[in-house]
């Protein structure tokens, strides 16, 4: 065959699985939004059977085949990176037995339901025997792969490509060596969380709000969407379909803002990637942190700062009653409150990352055999107080609190963290081009969004997180920035000096 | 093969099939509601690819093969039918030489094209060639069944199975000898149209009305849902999942509000399907007719009644500013009020099924030969002044106005007045039955969703239209039922003697 007629049969069969994924987006988002619950098992189960669909094209011996000798032809920059990416993730699957594969996949979901009772139940116990298994399976499965790497170095490169455990120990090694002293020094100084917001902001007058910031974001309807659903996500369709949700909480107001902003970073991200590539794996194949520094760069660097909010400010002032006597250096101030705090998911910007840090010294231990299962909530607690000062008060609140474990996703949680670091080292690089906080100021943030889409949107899943990163900014990964970042944002809010 | 796997293989192939279904109608739901604009091309393109996917399900030998087996082989009733109404469908597809298939698939998109162009310039000359060649199309396409009967005769039946051109000849007849004279007596009274009708009713006072409708309707949120869309359709995913579209219109209350209600009837219908028969081909192949039938029943015969008003009408005033003076018995007149029209969509219950009647008349003489293209303008406007006592000022408000013939569809109008005429000789049973009235009054419509649901709707499309008729109200369809309840409405409502 050909390499023309290889590569067409390429395009047809990768054409054909980004309309099942279409389909599949769409069946999802319909589930989360506005489906009637009663139709949800016989959703569920069509939804399942055309997955299945999808996985039996994906893993058709003449896809397969067609990888394998595209592999080895030389090909422009884009498709190779296509087949690179797509090969890489055979050769982990292509060698488990198919009974492995199946023995994992119900172990993921006995875990799940026995997670989700014995958080309820606070009994880690419960869950422990499953934690043992799930972790001895990770390693079977990852067995099968022909890579001679630690297990746990693999995973770190499943999730985000190039980043390696040594990156991470670098990278955590400063937050612990300076953000843990800036948050405790943030601490000591006992600010208390500002009363306006708890205060109630009526729904409709939220939703000006957001009328308000998706004006401002250039966040454009004729291609965006924004529903509501139970928790905020971002889903991606196409280029030019892409959306967000948020979840109006009546006593949460500053939560569900902040949250739509993130998720406008993510569907920003998606709707600025290069059209070319529509249709294409490559079109949405970028890193989880990659990903995850969008939507953070969103709702924090930019979202978080006083330039942000100094032209719109007034306007959001006119139509929510709640914030009518709160300034906007108050306002800053309170959507930059620092809290020790029990729950990553509601923790804020600056004790984030160390949320991540105790997970990751967990999970990196459990592989190397320096952990094991048995007493391991007593060292989550443990790093819990040494690090973020606070101790859970039951197991619920402490290792129990996270789904991803149950679902074997060891080696995930470190790209959350990483998403923060990588945003700092974008905006770093974006400054020295454009002046962010003028833009911001003068209700400019198409600039903000012109530099974003040229240097880093528009190239979709292209690159490896650190081949961007050198490319566009002229260094790898470098935490510093971030450090930097946090050490100079929260020493100025809370006058901590350094 | 066993007849059990024969079975079971016919089984797992139609799940598949269901399984497309439903990921076709959410992009087509999602497309008609809320997807953005920009979206669309690529969105359209992965759903053709996907409905390709369908299409080679449902025409592979292997199926093929499955249904011709099955066909003769004594099963139960309810497979049975099933299989009896797949196999019809093949009968006319599989001799139909691919070449012919593509070139009638082209000359219809292109048909279509070329009405929406003609119709916007009013111009009919330029469709009538397309006109021509669609029926010579339809005729050879029709030619390669192995069916004796005339062409239209076929049609009829493809669209509404076993109701035969006699059927239709005898209720035409008795529309144009009962029907015709009574309009012009209502006509002849020049009652002139309420202005309150016109009044502006904002859209946030329509939504609490629709939400007591719905309240009244018993239509259950966890399986239902109510969207919004350019023009108002229901949609059905599964029996715990059926969804209507309402536009809200503020300058056309009553026409957003009874839209609505003719929706929730379609909606009602399948929601009430035996449970068992979900995911079956069974559980929605109910006829054109039938289905209208359950939507004009709901919107018509019941939701243009004084007793289906009566016990929430009250409610209704109090949200509906434009209401407050006008009396139920006004509401009642004016949502009833009779005027001549040109546009089918636009036309009240009364003139609706002579406007079917005329194009009845003209696809039947096209086929038969007694009517051509040429000229076939002035045929229409003829039959208008003569039937409705009006003439179109243009052909863009004449034989221009449907998109049905341009996609190919001869045969499918008459089953829109047959929809009314069913849904009449269903009222006749009910009537028998339960004291529909008393119902309506006493707030009661469960009682009446309860004996549509027993009667007509759990059997989903098991039988066919006259076996039903026959099964629940001891006759074939008998159109006399609805030539009787226009007389009597009409007669009374306005006063003008039998």
């Amino acid at each position: 065959m050909s390499i023309e007629s290889k590569l067409s049969q390429f395009r047809e069969i990768s054409e054909k699985i980004s309309a099942y994924k279409l389909a599949l987006t769409t069946l999802n988002w319909d589930s989360s939004t506005i489906a009637p619950k009663k139709g949800a098992a016989y959703r569920n189960k069509m939804a399942a059977l055309l997955a299945g669909e999808l996985f039996s094209i994906e893993t058709s011996p003449e896809f397969i085949v067609c990888i394998d000798e595209l592999s080895t032809e030389a090909l422009d920059e884009i498709t190779a990176s296509e087949i690179r990416q797509i090969k890489k993730g055979l050769d982990k699957a292509r060698y488990i037995p198919k009974e492995v594969y199946v023995e994992f996949a119900q172990l993921t979901r006995d875990a799940e339901n026995v997670w989700e009772k014995a958080r309820d139940e606070q009994d880690y116990e419960s869950f422990k025997p499953y934690l043992k298994k799930l972790i001895e399976m990770t390693k079977k499965v990852v067995s099968y792969r022909k890579d001679d790497r630690p297990v746990y170095d693999q995973l770190i490169d499943d999730f985000e490509t190039g980043i390696t455990l040594a990156d991470y120990d670098v990278f955590f090694e400063k937050l612990k060596k300076d953000i843990v002293p800036l948050l405790h020094k943030v601490i000591d100084k006992n600010i208390p969380q500002p009363t306006w917001l708890k205060r109630i902001v009526p729904i409709q007058q939220q939703r000006q709000v957001v009328e308000i910031l998706m004006e401002y974001l250039n966040y454009d309807k004729s291609s965006c969407y924004i529903g509501e659903s139970a928790h905020p996500f971002s889903s991606h369709f196409s280029v030019h379909d892409n959306r967000v949700t948020v979840r109006y909480q009546e006593e949460l107001f500053t939560s569900s803002i902040f949250a739509l902003i993130h998720e406008v970073g993510h569907a920003t991200y998606n709707g600025q990637v290069d059209e070319a590539y529509q249709g294409r794996m490559i079109e949405d194949s970028m890193s989880y942190g990659m990903h995850e520094s969008q939507s953070r760069l969103y709702e924090n660097m930019l979202g978080r700062s006083r330039e942000f909010w100094s032209s719109i400010y007034p306007k959001v002032q006119s139509v929510v009653d709640a914030l009518k006597d709160v300034s906007l250096d108050e306002f800053i101030l309170g959507v930059n409150h620092v809290e020790l705090s029990l729950v990553r998911i509601e923790a804020d910007e600056l004790t984030y990352p160390l949320h991540i840090m105790v997970r990751y010294e967990i999970e990196q231990g459990l592989f190397n055999g320096t952990l094991d299962v048995e007493g391991l909530d007593q060292v989550w607690s443990d790093k819990y107080q040494e690090y973020l000062g606070i101790r859970p008060p039951h197991n619920g609140l402490g290792i129990l609190q996270d789904i991803h474990w149950s679902g074997g996703a060891f080696g995930y949680f470190p790209t959350y963290a990483l998403g923060s670091a990588y945003s700092a080292q974008w905006m770093a690089a974006m400054r020295k081009e454009i002046d962010v906080d003028r833009c911001l100021e003068n209700n400019d943030f198409r600039s903000v969004n012109e530099w974003l889409r040229e240097n880093v949107h528009r190239h979709g899943g292209v690159y490896e997180p650190n081949q961007l990163l050198l490319s566009v900014t002229g260094e790898h990964f470098n935490p510093q920035y971030y450090i930097d970042y946090l050490k100079d944002k929260y020493s100025r809010l809370f006058d901590v000096g350094e």
